[in-house]
């Protein structure tokens, strides 16, 4: 086999897998290796190890193999359209919903307006677009819970309960000096995590919070509050996945909305999605001479990437890409014209069908309002 | 006239009248005194200054002469029975209910969480006798509105409206290096203030906080946020009184829980209380002798404080006691008889009369309740 010994050959593996591994050794967060044989059917994103750290999952993956309650909760901050990072987190509620866990999303407009200065209005019309995805993406409101934090007392409430004791020291080194809204929408977070546990849902329960890595202050900040409001609330401390952030498709280290070719979303325009992507950085040789002689790098290829994190769920496809990539046989452009086939027909499925969720999705936020609230 | 010519000569003053002064220079505060003539039917604690300090109070007297909406709202935190703190505050209200102002009221039972560990349950209790004891003080609720700071979700959502973009700097140089809650119930606070400017109260319109001169910082903080949300909520920046601070029966600076020797509830047992004003603090010579000689020292009796703050309304009467104690004509064991049957005139009286309220007070804590709370 040709290529780069310098990189190392693993398909599911990229560049900066050391990090992930030193944070978490430094974090106490676990692996999700060796408990791959625990999951019903994993999707892709498991096998592959996207999803590669955890924390207590053990409880969640008990209880959904005695059929005993559990939830799987996450949000999203309604800001603008689902993208990769929604889709992702998306696809496991989907997941652990089917594994028969109750699921809870929460669009989390409070932090909308204390961290980007959104206001309700505003943020109520992005949480109709945010749930249309949802739904189109498989989320089950039969056997789940979908809400704006504006409209939910319960977490309004749960935040100043949880207020008490948390000191000045403890809120900045999670948050830095921010500005007091800020903290407070951080313990509406909390209470988001631990809404699921409340009687209203059944009472206490395992429950798996799905996030970027990047997120796991607030949930151990959640499981330190869970802790000490065990005897009064009886909460189970919440279990936590852990995803890979995805790179920029520039190449760049993280998505951001201040990168507009760093990524695309759910319900972008098709040509603009496809100009981004036969844009973005690969792992290609300087000469087409030298890629079929050295092989390209898929592991520094932001292309590969997106198939390993979403388009290509069939693993043998995937390691066939690889192959190719390695050994030479095709290069870039002829690889981005297949991947750009695989995303522009995902996107034009989800865009056809969540128009189909529209109404279902503008109903469930005027429903929420049936809650007083003066945001 | 005999006596002390180190004291001044002032049946309105007492000792330490100059820090008043000096308070009222460095924070800004006006003085009530050139604003007596605009008072109606000026009651004793406005006349004698014990109302000595105010802010943009003129607004609020100049609505009530023109017969325009104005409100007036403070409230008490639920940690125990009404005192002579309380009950100032309480006579201002009703005062300023009579002038044509909305009362408001406010239970500060989130307040009495963060900052006394008072749990919910407890504090609604409390709640009830302190509503009972607002009522049996001439509280008019047909023309007001008495409620619990957790059952309120206007409040509790204002607060996180008014988070935004207070920094920690601002909130510690308020309430210094405490935990979050206490800082949320501070937002919730300032809500409290500005609740009867809502649109469900009828718009923004004068109001009144009459509290003592050492909240002062919470009305510098809630007129700031008037001012920030001015453009949103049309907020007009609350007016303020301010009142002196009664010194401890045992001489002590200030009324404590602490010091239970120090000060009396309106539901305190009448032979305790009666103890407590036979052994306070007064302003009597080390003899008999000496006293008939040089007279006491009103200004430093805390039984002639007791009068000039409370218990004795008619002028007349309060210059006559002066004028006893500085002649040496009555001696204290015989003043402080006297005013021991003031004071528990009074307290039977009230008591009596608030265990006619008790039922309604159960009825305003219950109506409260239809807002849903999970606190």
């Amino acid at each position: 086999m040709r290529g780069d010994s310098r990189v190392a050959l693993d398909p599911w593996g990229e560049a900066k897998v050391e990090d992930y591994e030193k944070l978490c050794k430094e974090f106490g967060i676990q692996f999700v290796k060796p408990l791959l044989p625990e999951f019903r059917d994993p999707p892709a994103f498991i096998r592959r190890g996207v999803v590669f750290g955890h924390r207590d999952l053990v409880v969640v993956l008990n209880a959904a193999k005695r059929g005993e309650p559990f939830a799987v909760m996450s949000g999203i901050k309604p800001t603008g359209d689902f993208h990769l990072g929604s889709l992702l987190t998306m696809k496991e509620i989907v997941y652990f919903q089917k594994l028969g866990g109750f699921g809870v999303y929460c669009i989390a407009d409070v932090e909308a307006y204390e961290d980007n200065n959104i206001p309700f209005e505003e943020s109520r019309l992005i949480a109709v677009d945010n749930i249309a995805d949802a739904l189109a993406l498989g989320f089950d409101p039969r056997r789940g819970y979908i809400y704006r934090q504006s409209r939910e007392p319960r977490v309004k409430d749960l935040a100043y309960l949880f207020g008490k004791g948390v000191t000045l020291a403890t809120i900045t080194a999670i948050y830095g000096e921010r500005h007091l809204g800020l903290y407070m929408s951080a313990l509406i977070q909390v209470a988001d995590i631990l809404l699921p546990q409340l009687s209203d849902f059944g009472g206490p329960k395992p429950t798996v919070i799905p996030v970027g890595v990047d997120q796991d202050p607030h949930i151990r900040f959640a499981r330190d509050i869970a802790h000490r409001f065990r005897d009064r609330l009886g909460f189970i401390p919440p279990a936590a996945t852990y995803h890979k952030i995805m790179r920029g498709l520039d190449g760049s280290p993280k998505m951001s909305k201040r990168s507009p070719m760093s990524y695309f979303t759910l319900n972008e325009d098709l040509d603009s999605v496809k100009w981004k992507l036969m844009n973005a950085y690969t792992g290609g040789r300087a000469t087409a001479k030298e890629q079929r002689e050295l092989g390209g790098i898929p592991e520094q290829c932001c292309i590969y990437e997106l198939c390993l994190f979403h388009f290509l769920e069939d693993d043998d496809k995937l390691v066939e890409m690889y192959r190719r990539c390695r050994s030479g046989e095709v290069l870039c452009g002829e690889c981005k014209a297949e991947v750009v086939e695989l995303v522009l027909g995902f996107l034009r499925d989800h865009q056809e069908r969540r128009r189909g969720f529209i109404d279902q999705a503008i109903k469930i936020v005027e429903e929420g309002e049936r809650e007083p609230s003066y945001l």
